[in-house]
Formats: structure tokens, C-alpha cells, sequence
């Protein structure tokens, strides 16, 4: 299936957008959407991403996670150099519709972040009695 | 401790960011950062919501999360009026500082999305061979 067979639709209100059948997939200004990619065999929260509207085609196309890249400002399509491809298992879609879920599978070597880890959420903020906060690594 | 009591830090350059032990939020455009809430017994995404910086000092001096609502545009205490608190269990922030998960045990009736369920992502992206996409629920 090429990307641009993938159809969307329209929700015509509040309840057809929270309560329908029709996948209308809501951008920002910027024509994004935040996408949570969680690893399918543990349900562990790997990163946060985004997508325009020909990368959510491309994922749906394809089967493997493209995002958008803010800093590039690009498609990326995720372990195309890494071998960090994401297989996607399925995606989800929140009561507005303004935020996506993929459940992956991680190929390659299975990481995730560009700093070499398995998920991007490897520090803890704790908060001292004083209120100064700080990070704790919870993945070295 | 008061909301104002809270201090953040300063990330210098990328190395610090992403390595560094300073919690340095790096909050959008418009003030905000996405936060992913997770069910800490379950490990499930709950929800995605916001925070600009007054609500998460709110959160990490209460222990209770606090969102920006977009629509309503003003500080969210979660659980308010509809009991439905979320206690922090922990918080993590991402790589380079630009989203946090939070880890909540929910109290009141342990739900979460305003359509009575207990998470938004109930529904799941589903593609025809021809390209056509429809919702199919997963929590009715």
C-alpha cells in the first residue's frame, strides 16, 4: 500500500470525534501530533515523538514507525541508519484524538535513544526538602 | 513545600542536557511540555496532558498532578472536581528535557479520561487493504 492511499476522515463533533468509529487524527499549528512509542513486550514508555501527516501515512503504510523531526525538520524514518527500525504492532488514538500510542517491537539492537539507551526516559527528577530538584539515572 | 520554593536548574549545552544531573524542563512555544501519565500498577499509559512551568511546581510540591488545560486555558488539578487525583509515584523527564512521564497510582474510582473510562487511548487505528482506516474500541 503506498502512503498516500491511506484515508482519513473528518469528525463532525465532540461525540463523533471521542465516540466514533472514524480515525480524523488532529494536528497542531505546526501540523504535528505527539506519539508515545512503547515497547510491545514490556509496555515500558521508550520515547516521545512526533508525526505530521505524511509520517503517520508512512507508519501506516509501511508498518514501521516514521516520525517528524523537529530539530531536522524532516521525515525520519526511525533505525533507517540505526537499524533502530520500530516494527508497529498497533496504535492507539486518545478521546480527542490529538495524541497517538504505538506499540512496537525494537529491531536492531533493540535500543531506542540516541544516547545508546533502550528508552529515552532514564532519569528520575527527585525534589529535596529544600525544593531543589536534581535527576537520578534509573538507566546508566 | 510551596510551589515557589521549586528550582530548576540550567542545562549549558547538549551534554549537560542529556547527560547532566540538572533538571532543566524545556518548556515549547506556547510554555507548555507534553507529559505522558502512566498507571504505576499497571504500567499502561493513562493519558498525555500539559504542564507549564506553575503546574509542574504544583506537582512536585503537592505530589499530585497538575496540567495546563489548553481548552480551558488554566492550571488542571487533576482529580478536582471529578476525584479522580493522581498521586505521583515518580516523574522522569526524556533525553533532551522536552517531555516527562509520570508514574500515578489514581485515586477516586481509579479512572482517568473524561469519558468515564480509565484511560484515553481506548481505541485502536485499524488500515483496510484499500487503504481505508477505522477506530475499533478496546475499552467500551
Amino acid at each position: 500500500m503506498t502512503p498516500d492511499a491511506i484515508r482519513f476522515g473528518a469528525a463532525t463533533d465532540k461525540k463523533a470525534l471521542e465516540e466514533g468509529a472514524v480515525f480524523a487524527p488532529r494536528f497542531d499549528a505546526a501540523g504535528l501530533i505527539p506519539v508515545i512509542a512503547v515497547d510491545d513486550a514490556t509496555g515500558e514508555v521508550m520515547m516521545l515523538a512526533w508525526m505530521n501527516e505524511a509520517a503517520l501515512r508512512l507508519t501506516l503504510a509501511t508498518g514501521e514507525a516514521h516520525y517528524f523531526s523537529r530539530s531536522r525538520n524532516e521525515i525520519w524514518h526511525k533505525g533507517a541508519t540505526s537499524g533502530q527500525i520500530q516494527r508497529v504492532v498497533s496504535m492507539a488514538t486518545d478521546c480527542d484524538q490529538d495524541a497517538l500510542v504505538l506499540r512496537v517491537v525494537p529491531l536492531g539492537d533493540g535500543k531506542c535513544c540516541h544516547t545508546g539507551r533502550t528508552h529515552c526516559f532514564y532519569r528520575r527528577v527527585e525534589v529535596s526538602a529544600d525544593g531543589a530538584t536534581r535527576l537520578n539515572f534509573i538507566q546508566k
